[in-house]
């Protein structure tokens, strides 16, 4: 990559970094694969250089000059993907967006705001707070993720059913293309004007741009939550309570049903002992909360899932994000020894096909996996996300790793056999790539392909990504 | 086009027509601009024929054809836009799909609907009915309009405050590329496989592929409807009192806000004497409705909004698809004069905006017209839609055609200006593809014309809609 002299004189001093210590920080996101390998010593493929931007033109000016070059370009948030999205597998320059972190306006009256899209997602509740508002989009993830990587992986919070996905955040967007033009399209509440393009984006991994500015929606703070918890008599019959729930179309915040592991899990410090157990959270304050949570409580009773205690609810909301930090010590700290992996699979189905769903997938993951448990979340009128945690080990001399892709491969066939999505908001990244055909169909991926050859005729944006053998 | 006989050859016995009566019915949509030139007697460009497919596999024959002989495709719905997007200006073949009309599937657990695109809105909700199902989704055009032209246009019905419009009820979908292939993106309730490409032919008009099969969310029929209604002290104060009502995120069906103008010609019937009117629809029979409707005269009240009478709603519910006919009589009937044109812009905007938007356009529509009214509808939390309903009059010797487009490039331009976009659901067609640069920007048109010129490289596919000079 020798022409780096010339990418550094068309951006402001400071923003090319070729320090060993910055690209090295920037070689993985939190893919466990990545993070076994570098354990194990591989040594993972480094950016050559590291590019900070600190507007939409410094992005415009290292994108016409990647396509000019050749030079592969990974856009890169938070780093806080869990599928490998953000890796330099074939060198070139990352695009660190983490200059761009301002919030460049706020329209309280349309509760609007517009940021660049490096911003954090904590730092960004915490500019709302005071207004009284609030995204309302809360990733696991929330305080190391970023407002362009939600976009790009297609996040979702955890509180989707009340606010919905980024995706229905979005009113406006602002892009650069491969060859260095700029997309800005403004921020309406909607409009048909053509197919919706900021929608191109959502999901797109950099591979069709770079997102550098977006206006969201936002919400009022409600007064607090209000939990509700039932135990179901088993996860399917919880299922059927979630569906009916859901289809009610009674306004709620959260709904989580936990498969008995995975309960296990999450409630024990709540004195869980067994069954799957189902967590529902209600915007405190808002008018026919108390009609709403009646209605809850009767199809609970009649579906005969017992109440449970509020504690349920309240210690998953302030124990919602230390997933993030046990993930941490079991992937970076070898809690499990080396030869062990921990991840997640989040795939998502229409009800009629949930409940096989589960059963596949359980068992393809059961058939290389330790343990495994599910809970189901982000709950729709037409179906749910059923979301998959599991621990794999053997031993670190690529045993595990050979194990690891064994395990995923015959968990996304069962998935696609089974009528689901091999992912409802981690995105595709390395790990789902292979998998894109099977979901998307032929037809479906030579649509993506024309697209992607048409934005970006020399190769550059995230190689490697989305398309197979792209 | 002489090689029509290459392609009767290539599709069943009679689904190819160049009777002239079927070439004429197929000439033009429902604008106002093109029934004008008609009643004038110019002669609109008919298509060279008509082809009705019954199924995929005939769509793909006819698109491997038209781009193999580079002869345009117009394909067509229910024909009711009014825009002038299913007019065949460089002749070509019309690609009629009222004979895929089928209901496919009913997945009554997943309240999912898998029907042929040119299944017709009335026929799919008598089809429900009986399942007690609704899609909800209500245009005016309700019994002429099909679900492929909704999409294509992306329609948003007139309950879409309760059910969202058609881009919400989309889990799944089949088009037909321009070289026949044909992609077949499957019904999820999401899916973070990549950008979501079934959105990308939302709003597309037939221009980047043709929608054959679509699976949409249908929801359980209401037990009826409750309606409130109330008198702001103005329009704008009215504006002030829906952004607060929706804004507190409680559900209702229909929220709609008159001016005194358009008010006077909806509710006269039901005795209404001067200023603006609110009308609001909820769901009969869902949990907390009681409690919701308090919540909006508590809020109407605090505004100074007096309640109405609830005639207001059910007059307005029984006659929402009246102006079909009266249009239709206006227009076709020469009610008004053969130098007269009715036609209405539904323009949206952040609620910031609104106001300013409302005021720009009115007042550009003004200057041309004899009388305006306008509603406001469809509102979101960050803003919503404002639809003018305006009468022109001149001789019809070219006058009025004149003063109609001057009246439309003022109109769009104030509501560019004032931060507006130019359609919220009636789509672009020829009316509106000349303001499309001022719409999207430079980069996002040159983003359209990239994927057009990717998807449809002979630019085949409905030419002339939605890029200026494609």
């Amino acid at each position: 990559m020798e022409p780096l002299d010339s990418l550094i004189s068309r951006l402001p001093d400071g923003a090319v970094s070729t320090h060993p210590g910055e690209l090295a920080t920037r070689t993985r996101d939190w893919w466990a694969l990545a993070m076994l390998r570098e354990r194990r010593g591989d040594r993972l493929t480094p950016p050559q250089a590291v590019v900070f931007p600190t507007s939409t033109d410094d992005v415009a000016a290292a994108l016409t000059w990647s396509t000019e070059n050749k030079v592969p370009v990974v856009p890169r948030g938070g780093g806080s993907g869990v599928c490998g999205g953000a890796e330099a597998i074939r060198g070139g320059i990352v695009l660190d967006l983490s200059r761009m972190s301002r919030v460049l306006s706020l329209d309280k009256e349309s509760l609007a705001v517009e940021v660049e899209a490096g911003i954090r997602g904590q730092k960004l509740e915490e500019e709302l707070a005071p207004e009284g508002l609030t995204l309302g989009h809360y990733p696991q993830s929330l305080s190391i993720s970023s407002v362009g990587g939600w976009i790009a992986a297609r996040s979702a919070g955890q509180a989707s059913a009340g606010y919905g996905a980024i995706e229905d955040l979005l009113l406006g967007l602002t892009a650069v293309m491969a060859n260095g033009e700029v997309a800005r399209l403004r921020a309406f509440p909607r409009t048909a004007a053509g197919p919706d393009l900021r929608q191109l984006f959502v999901g797109a991994e950099g591979t069709l741009g770079v997102v550098t500015e977006a206006t969201l929606s936002v919400s009022p703070l409600p007064d607090g939550r209000r939990w509700l918890a039932f135990a179901p008599s088993s996860f399917q019959a919880g299922m059927e309570l979630v569906r009916s729930l859901v289809q009610q179309n009674l306004p709620t915040l959260v709904i989580r049903l936990y498969d008995e592991d995975d309960a296990k899990f999450a409630f024990e410090p709540v004195g869980h002992k067994e069954g799957p157990a189902l967590v529902v959270g209600l915007a405190e304050g808002s008018a026919g909360v108390d009609v709403v949570a009646d209605a809850f409580r009767e199809e609970a009773s009649l579906q005969s899932a017992k109440p449970l205690s509020d504690d349920y609810g309240t210690h998953w909301w302030d124990h919602r994000f230390d997933a993030v930090e046990l993930y941490r010590s079991i992937m970076e700290n070898k809690l499990m020894g080396d030869g062990s992996i921990a991840d997640t699979m989040e795939v998502a189905g229409l009800w009629s096909k949930l409940p096989g769903l589960y059963t596949a997938v359980r068992d393809a993951i059961l058939k290389h996996a330790d343990s495994v448990g599910c809970h189901l979340s982000h709950p729709y009128r037409s179906g749910a996300s059923l979301y998959f945690t599991f621990l794999l080990s053997g031993t670190n001399d690529g045993a595990v790793e050979r194990m690891y892709l064994a395990c995923w491969e015959e968990a996304a066939r069962a998935c696609h056999a089974a009528g689901g999505t091999i992912t409802h908001h981690h995105g595709v990244g390395l790990l789902k790539t292979p998998f894109m055909e099977g979901e998307l169909g032929p037809g479906g991926l030579g649509l993506l392909r024309s697209i992607k050859g048409a934005l970006d005729p020399e190769g550059v944006l995230n190689p490697g990504k989305l398309i197979p053998g792209g």
